[in-house]
């Protein structure tokens, strides 16, 4: 057997990543995958033990690259927190609401019936993220600028009133794409709602215009 | 042509769900609806003009059955703000969660990257859910319970709140199943929080113990 090498499997995710863009999960084949790479199949499930594998993984080094600098900033000392969270949201919202993305999102959904694709890919992506945000809202509870509760339940929260007004229209193809003013402006009143409800002294939702 | 009628309309709506549920949107034929409900593919093509509108056409029957008497509370008038939304919330929540629910949810995310079949059903369903919701809180609003804000928006926002803790896990396979007390809890959750975020009075979560 062969040494497998770092190199390699990167290689093999680029172009895993772009045969899925191009052909979806279903219609993706590992030999097509292989000749892009310039290997044979044996070669590719040295590496990946299934189709279902290393899509997970390449949808992983996808999102990875990308996240990545954004919790790198959550674990920076911050300044303003609505700042840091409007910048961070924008950041992953725009992510999620590119085209290949929501292309992906619904071929992970579709497979999720039959496999534990999801599964997989929840572990690697979203528990992943769900958790940065919480370890970044427990340190802001600790100093005082968010009231004491769950955080993890408050990342989850938070997420959701994130992707609210974009990943779901976007994922049944209500809409078709989202402009950078209009993700800004969405996570605005995503942030607005959960500092709301989070924030020691955030004033309600509207609060500005009385009751 | 014959004559339609009701009643052969809801036998055709009966069967689809019934077909649509053991073999999915890919896998049902109008053939096996059409031979169930004891009579003809044509017959069929007569009420509903594609196996994309017979299906969410069927899914659109199954919901409204289930959320008319919600959305009928919800017109009513409201002793407890707080205790309304958490019945209104465990209902559509226990909808929403059941496994042939999700497989559904499933197969409409899989179609929308090829048809316009989630787009319709966003019409029919969500955006109507939305919209009741949103008519409810405007009235709260204007009597002084909730503050004063983009009542869609917060309708938008309430959803995915009642929604994140089981809808995501259980669309991907995360989770098998949450039971009613685990439903209850959820929603609680989301209740809380949004009225953290909305209400005149509450308190911002976790609030009881300080900052």
């Amino acid at each position: 057997m062969r040494v497998k090498t770092e190199a390699k499997r990167d290689a093999i995710l680029a172009a895993a990543s772009q045969v899925f863009r191009d052909s979806g999960f279903e219609g993706a084949s590992m030999g097509e995958i292989a000749s892009r790479v310039g290997g044979s199949k044996a070669t590719l499930y040295g590496y990946f033990g299934s189709k279902e594998e290393l899509f997970v993984a390449a949808m992983h080094e996808e999102a990875s690259k990308e996240f990545e600098p954004v919790f790198a900033t959550l674990n920076n000392k911050v300044d303003n927190l609505r700042e840091t969270l409007q910048a961070c949201g924008e950041k992953v919202l725009a992510f999620l609401c590119s085209p290949d993305r929501i292309q992906t999102r619904r071929a992970i959904i579709a497979e999720s019936g039959r496999s534990d694709i999801g599964k997989r890919f929840y572990e690697l992506g979203p528990k992943v993220g769900f958790q940065n945000i919480a370890d970044f809202l427990d340190r802001q509870m600790a100093q005082g600028n968010l009231r004491r509760s769950d955080p993890l339940l408050a990342a989850i929260q938070l997420s959701a009133l994130l992707e609210c007004e974009t990943v779901m229209p976007l994922t049944l193809g209500v809409e078709e794409k989202f402009s950078r003013p209009q993700i800004r402006q969405a996570v605005e009143r995503a942030v607005k709602t959960f500092l709301a409800a989070y924030c020691v002294e955030a004033p309600t939702v509207g609060g500005h215009e009385g009751a």
